[in-house]
């Protein structure tokens, strides 16, 4: 039997058929990643590119709706190992490929216009705002420093073919900064929606799906409420997270 | 007694101690007039100004709340004379000016830079969009023939001093347009409350508001649902309606 895990490792179950491969002192995906994985809409047969892929949870969801090709960029040279071995683990070689790079060059090496789809849950938060976590992998996670909102938003844009779509999660105080980037670079949001903690609670996520050169009309869906009145999650997240798999 | 109606109007009651003259046929306010009253951070003395003020209603409700010099700007002449007739019925003479002009041309009568909030519920629909109403005041009040979103936020920066407030009531379909405009005219939005029909609809309305050269970060308050699951208004709605008044 292989070992697929290095020091300070785990294994964990990520849904029924897929495993992942986890460290606390390296990375572990949050809700964050569900929830945008489940937000986004996914081109059956295509191109999908996930930015800031981390240990590859997105790829990884997304494998199990589609048949689209799959790349995940992630300059981390440690998180991009564990991502490998989640994907041989999982046996996904042919459809998941991640690409180890800085994500401005992806537009060079995967193409440009040639996207269906870019999803991203980049870090969120400002170089010089809130204290950084000691930790470099958690910190270059969390906080813009090897790439920016900017960044982000013109890298998905040269991706994107016309018609493709830019699924991002964030957090609301960034809002009118993504919004006023996205339009700059012809992404036009489409929908968006945020995410409470609990419904008397200001909003703490933001799930936005931009179409490249798409029509000016937003969507601001029905609130996602995470939390219920009894402190246990909603009938909502609880199927996202349990049931309505592959829907 | 004296007469304050002519044919087809009528008198209202729209609090505890304030009548409002409306018509079926030229207008009436309806519940985005409240929302907004209700949502906007009221300076206690200063300088309000309300542009597309309509029947005066939004004038009116805050009236209540402040000492502040309010005044209400709208161009069509018959809304204008029945906001007239509704500030003296309320004896508000001395409080509220009501002024009949273009508000584009606001800044140059009030004075530009010396207004603290700035109130509006402007039309919602684009000149060549929804099909209009034939009656020619409802048309106006809805759509954007006598004025546009581009004017109204460019005239409330105009107005504003730094760090004076907008507040606005819009449809969410507009956020992106709304937005962008903000920035480019230097008023930064704070906060955005999204209003729901119910908790598992699509936004309808959503409140703005935005500083006068603030700083980049909004908040997304929770959301504002109008009916409950009985389909009656919800506990926050009756409270904005019949009850915290005065807060």
């Amino acid at each position: 039997m292989i070992n697929y895990c290095e020091d300070g490792e785990r294994i964990d179950t990520l849904t029924e058929k897929l495993k992942i491969i986890q460290s606390k002192n390296v990375f572990s995906f949050s809700m964050d990643a569900v929830l945008l994985a489940h937000f986004a809409y996914i081109p059956k047969n295509g191109i999908i590119v996930d930015l800031c892929s981390g240990n590859g949870v997105i790829p990884l969801l997304l494998s199990d709706k589609t048949n689209s090709k799959i790349y995940g960029v992630e300059i981390q040279e440690k998180l991009v190992d564990m991502a490998h071995r989640s994907v041989e683990l999982n046996d996904l070689q042919t459809q998941i490929r991640i690409v180890h790079e800085d994500l401005i060059n992806s537009p060079q090496i995967l193409g440009k216009g040639t996207v269906d789809l870019v999803t991203v849950n980049p870090p969120y938060l400002e170089q010089n705002g809130q204290e950084k976590n000691s930790n470099q992998y958690i910190a270059t996670a969390r906080h813009e420093i090897m790439t920016d909102l900017s960044q982000v938003i013109t890298t998905s844009s040269q991706l994107l073919k016309i018609g493709g779509r830019l699924s991002m999660i964030h957090r609301p105080s960034r809002l009118v900064d993504i919004i006023f980037l996205l339009r700059q670079v012809k992404l036009e949001p489409k929908k968006i929606r945020f995410v409470h903690p609990n419904k008397n609670k200001e909003a703490n996520m933001v799930l936005i799906e931009a179409y490249k050169n798409g029509g000016k009309e937003v969507t601001l869906m029905s609130p996602l409420i995470i939390y219920d009145e009894n402190g246990k999650y909603s009938e909502e997240v609880n199927n996202i997270y349990f049931g309505e798999k592959n829907e």
